[in-house]
């Protein structure tokens, strides 16, 4: 059955998953559970997937590169910043707090922008060429408000994001059970949730496709988006609006 | 000079610009300044451009594709919906109110929204294989709350977001001039914002480079990405995770 | 029992509830039904209550406060601006479309906006000495980003925001049942969620206090706050800081 | 001139700012310089004022009151608890990154709702009874982004949220100047931004008339509002409503 057979192979990508969840290893996270189901569909198609926990690591505040150039005793960001640049795919997670997502996340989020001023070979944001994705739990109320801000932040660095590119379960509004919880009957929450379950799945295999594609590609090609040609004058066809 | 031969022809693909501004024709829209700007460099590759202006068409409130099947005597949506359709990019514009979109911009997404059941011959969303961007402008703040809004929407309709697919202006805090509007030295607000000359550059050639690489490929690959093939019971290699 | 006597009375206060569903009137709107609840609460204590479906008038595009006056052949807004400055309490009711509140809602806001320009009798923003709240329904996601908008845009515009003045209903993450659908086993979606409940009766309790106190004071007090003192030059004790 | 002399006095309140730049001390951070402003007019009123610069404690990720009790082994948090316990007025201050608040106001945010759970003497979450405001400082975009966010927080948090209770400065779109840095023609970047200075006067006193208030009710009046009491089955005059 044609569905069933990959359109490709996979197996020279890399992808990174940086869980930002509140809590230290070994501690339970529920948003680690979701991620632990895409990133197995990935390894079952050969991709070298990588999962950080973000709280784990000493990760300074500030937006450059090394921060332990600018005052800090130490910083982590670095050695995960080169496994980020190592790789073709790039997925954040995220618990939901307050609806809002976790303070963790948003420090990832400022040092991977700490990166943004370095360019490729080419002249382009140092992202282009990747794809990015998220994944999101609470137990109520907020993957929508977390996916567009993790989203946004993602393409605006450089990573290009595929359709339906964000999952995540929360439950009915007010608190109760976590993403796999388990339930008086004796059930996981959200795991059998089919909405939850399709859109991880869409979710991991739309990364793939875009992630192969583009590395088909040779990344998104170079014509009207490098810096350096900007800078040397190079304006690839812009001209001010008339004023009518 | 290499930066200036772009890598690809454009004139196979068609765009549509949707303009979500409050103010009917002839009134002058900023941000359909803007806008033109970007048309302009996809008109110089040979892409067929359609700007629309939302506010001049009767688009009724709901989310069906066709709201006179649902007791409103007119409804101007299904046709924009058809030239939608009919394009391989699409860019929504709007101006920010109370550093939000404009309710006209609200009201597109809902309509667009309202075709997200369709699917097209190889059960993916209908949008699939189609890219999308964004253009704001305002006299003050809100540009990347409104972008990442629109492109949540659009990415969550199925289409695929290129890198730095969002560019806009908005002027110093405060009420002020807006986009192009004459300012006391003769000189127009914005114009010469080269931030803002520089992103709606990279964002046209991105949205150009991502519809050319998606149209040659067919399309996203239709794998793991099925509607139809997931409510058959294919499940693309997900597995529930387990829990430890 | 003194937890059931209230504090004081509040026959003389007016409450204006806009209900931004995107279904006309005759179609039952989930987001009412909720909204049912909060003024039932109002009225048993004398409240004059006011229940608007916007959709259900013809307003128009724009930030004037008539859009008659700009073009539009007509414009039912300015009537219910009226009612809205006539009341004491202001709550914003809307369904939930893709994480975001809806364009009704938008819209509804863009002409309270309009309104902005306007002072009161000692110089501040019209809307001052008002308290308002917000309920969202919707099946999954989205309580809060909505909500902090609505609420943002209201303390924007001079209203006070008590604690807790938003409360709503969504579903388990995916499609389902909407606010008092009904159910296989015939029970209604939502209505017996405790959490609903109680922030339905807490934002309707905490809005009577507010709206009681500044009553009861004659306002907000007009000091600090007052535009045209402002721009006659007083600057009421501040000073720009002085850079270290 | 009766617009000068404030209509109450202010002595007997306490308030704290908290500023969530990512800079610790002594660097300077341009938030701060905004900040200092706002506390500036609230101590010649003879408020207390404290001031807090989040980044230089060591403040664990987590959402219980105190983290060392979690596996924590240094949580500097519940110092920082007890002062905006003992205060009237909360303010929270950050810069904007990528359109957002800073992972140290998101921090904040989470520790403030690990106290969610308190009670007061009536009942009432232990927020009840206290303003809040917020400052925001960038280069560009975002003040209303972060201040929706950060005001609903507070708000669900059990703070009552004056009008206009916001302020902040953001260049134009684009790099540049923050607050306060110099400029080539020797003035600072924002401090002459009428708009800026008044929003933040108007949120200053706007923050000391509501607290005024509140203090002079003995808090938000204990009725409708009481989670002990829901609990033990009062439900104010809710009742759900008729499914018609």
């Amino acid at each position: 059955m044609s569905d069933r057979t990959p359109p490709a192979r996979y197996d020279d990508l890399a992808a990174v998953y940086i869980n930002c969840t509140l809590k230290p290893r070994p501690e339970l996270s529920h948003t680690e559970l979701l991620g632990e189901a895409s990133m197995q569909i990935m390894r079952e198609q050969g991709v070298r997937v990588t999962s950080i926990r973000a709280v784990d690591h000493d990760i300074a505040p500030g937006v450059q590169p090394d921060m332990t150039e600018h005052g800090f005793a130490r910083d982590d960001w670095p050695a995960i910043q080169r496994q980020v640049l190592d790789a073709d795919i790039l997925v954040l997670m995220t618990p939901i707090w307050l609806g809002e997502k976790s303070s963790v996340a948003t420090r990832v989020i400022e040092r991977l922008y700490g990166w943004s001023g370095e360019l490729n070979d080419d002249g382009q944001y140092d992202y282009y060429g990747r794809v990015g994705g998220c994944l999101v739990t609470g137990n109520e109320d907020g993957i929508k408000h977390v996916a567009m801000n993790v989203l946004y932040s993602l393409q605006h660095l450089g990573y290009t994001i595929p359709p339906q590119a964000d999952a995540g379960w929360i439950g009915e509004a007010g608190p109760g059970p976590s993403y796999g919880d388990e339930l008086d009957d004796g059930s996981r929450a959200g795991l059998d949730n089919e909405f939850t379950q399709k859109n991880t799945t869409f979710m991991t295999w739309n990364l793939l496709h875009l992630a192969r594609l583009l590395k088909d590609a040779g990344g998104i090609p170079a014509h009207g988006n490098q810096r350096t040609a900007w800078q040397k004058g190079e304006r690839f066809g812009f001209h001010n609006p008339e004023y009518r």
